[in-house]
């Protein structure tokens, strides 16, 4: 059967790390049919909104989106509605992606560029499931009101809502939980127990949930013990789970401290496992078009969509192996160049995967 | 005129902890009126609430309260209005504690003990401003609901309100610029302006204070940038202001890339400069009563209580300079000991600040 996959490279240098990965999809001799759409503000450009309804419709119909970057600091003047950003939101909720993956791994070749001591981090292999649909992400109500009582009266407020339904919490709990049972067996819930409702009733339901995984040994943090214990230990950590605001924070400290965000993967899914898959880092406007991006954080995505989106984890494997034989041929874009290895562009480490495929 | 201070010890290794900056304080030939009183698990335990009304007059009656920290886990099965920490959020509350200044420091004589690389945080000197009474931490309407409709009808409901207004982030605006202006003259502003209304707000009032301060420069970050760029290159920020949640996160964050916690103090103001002043770190029931706790952070925080709410920076100057004499006499506690430094105890550290005051 054939796999239906939407391509929407996006804004800054989304268009020529997609296409890298692109040519890695169509390298492995499966049965995919990519159709492409713009998105951002590239879509804005062409089409007035970053998330036309065609694009949507097209994402919709797909097994899976190949993800690139978006934004650029030349639609910034625009009003928040019409911003690149609302894209990755707009098909977030569309789609009911509502869990997000996202590893920060530190690959033993790329040690030197993280900005912890390589005894802190050697080895690094965190998952971070962050919950991508509720929270105070989409909370209602939220906005700019005037104040009628308490001793701000007449002064104008902004406000927003977080909220986690039952629901909600259970089914990114299960996704946690079962990551954790296929890895180390160990997840990390982190909330604000100690401050907000919201956490108190999210950390009540983890601990329900964790009696039908007695297999894995849950634990709790609050998110502010959480990000620095991130900073002072991170390979304690095994799965993180949180909800949409904390991981945001979490997973891009995490991703941080490996030092080559340029090489992270991540995949958004909903319940009947289609899913967004992206490169953890940004559309990077200042050194789009000079083919020096790093394109691996897109193919490793690709490679996630195959495992976890199109069943295809055999194709997934060889597509991570061929990223492992490059870094270890000494293949290198600029983001995580150091002396001693071979710096190529763009292309060429899409050129260096294909081959060692 | 005599100074009142409030001496709230708490739980764990507050009371040793808090002794030693009595001592210190005691031995500046000031005229100050030392009051002691129970808070947090201590209070709870002693008269049945964390935060009692004996020790809310004492503080609202002081120019300043010395606190020590709160928290145990044998108080963890109580329920959250009787917990430890409710008399943290009780005292910001009542005493108007809206402004949080905590530095994230890194004394030259410790760059070892960070988790991060030498050449990342030698020389680190962050002043983070944290907004401390307003956000999602009092926000109401909060608590637990049923859904009446919608795609989790007759679910359960966890929810908090996020707020701020703008006489709130005027006042946190204006603490932040002059702050900055004393200092590099830098001030970055932490919000998640693309994805809340609250921030987006808060973002547009900063804009508007900075106009009276053309001497210092205003940048914007979005929060999950800034918990990357604090890992990344954490010397590039001089002051950075948030919201009380965000603040929370980051101030942590930005305390543990020093890895020496025991030393950071931190100060919470309210409008008439009475103030609360803790050490960064927590109560470390583990170690409570063994002599071995690091006082520095507290002798510290008494250091920041003469120069903000006692006005007697000159006293506070001694401090700091008997502090730095010490670190470099060698004299390490536990937290902070490497070889070829002196390991000492909780009181002789004590010992030793007083004779280089
Ligand atoms: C662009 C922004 C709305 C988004 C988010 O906050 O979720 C981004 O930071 C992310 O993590 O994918
Ligand atoms: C104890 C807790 C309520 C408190 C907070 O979240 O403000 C603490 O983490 C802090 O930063 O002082």
């Amino acid at each position: 059967m054939t796999s239906r996959i939407a391509v929407l490279p996006g804004d800054g240098i989304g268009p020529e790390i997609v296409e890298q990965a692109v040519r890695v999809l169509r390298a492995l001799d499966l049965d995919l049919e990519l159709t492409e759409a713009p998105v951002g503000g590239a879509a804005y450009a062409a089409k007035g909104h970053p998330l036309p309804e065609d694009t949507l419709a097209l994402a919709r119909q797909s097994d899976a989106v190949l993800f690139g970057a978006v934004g650029d600091w030349k639609y910034d003047h625009l009003e928040r509605a019409l911003r690149p950003e609302q894209a990755v939101l707009g098909l977030r909720k569309a789609l009911g992606l509502f869990a997000n993956l996202r590893p920060a791994i530190l690959y033993p070749e790329l040690a030197n560029a993280s900005s912890l001591k390589p005894e802190v981090v050697a080895g690094l292999d965190i998952l971070i499931v962050r919950e991508l649909t509720g929270d105070i992400y989409f909370g209602q109500p939220r906005g700019v009101r005037t104040l009628e009582d308490g001793p701000f009266a007449g002064d104008r407020q902004g406000y927003d809502t977080m909220h986690y339904a039952e629901t909600e919490v259970r089914r990114i709990a299960h996704v946690a939980f079962q990551a954790a049972a296929r890895r180390q067996g160990r997840l990390c819930s982190v909330d604000k127990a100690n401050v907000l409702e919201t956490s108190q009733f999210w950390r009540d339901i983890m601990i329900d949930v964790a009696r039908e995984y007695p297999q894995v040994e849950l634990s709790h943090m609050y998110v502010d013990n959480a990000a620095m214990q991130l900073v002072r230990a991170p390979k304690a950590f095994d799965v993180v789970v949180t909800g949409n605001l904390f991981g945001d924070i979490l997973s891009d400290e995490a991703a941080m401290l490996t030092g080559s965000i340029g090489m992270l993967p991540s995949a958004s899914l909903n319940a009947s496992r289609q899913g967004l898959y992206e490169p953890s880092h940004g559309s990077a406007p200042d050194i789009a078009g000079q083919n020096i991006a790093n394109p691996l954080a897109t193919i490793l995505s690709a490679a996630m969509m195959l495992r976890y989106s199109l069943n295809a984890a055999p194709a997934a494997d060889r597509i991570e192996a061929a990223v492992q034989a490059v870094l270890a041929q000494g293949l290198r874009t600029a983001d995580i160049h150091e002396n001693g290895t071979t710096r190529v562009s763009t292309s060429e480490m899409g050129d260096a995967v294909l081959k060692a495929l």
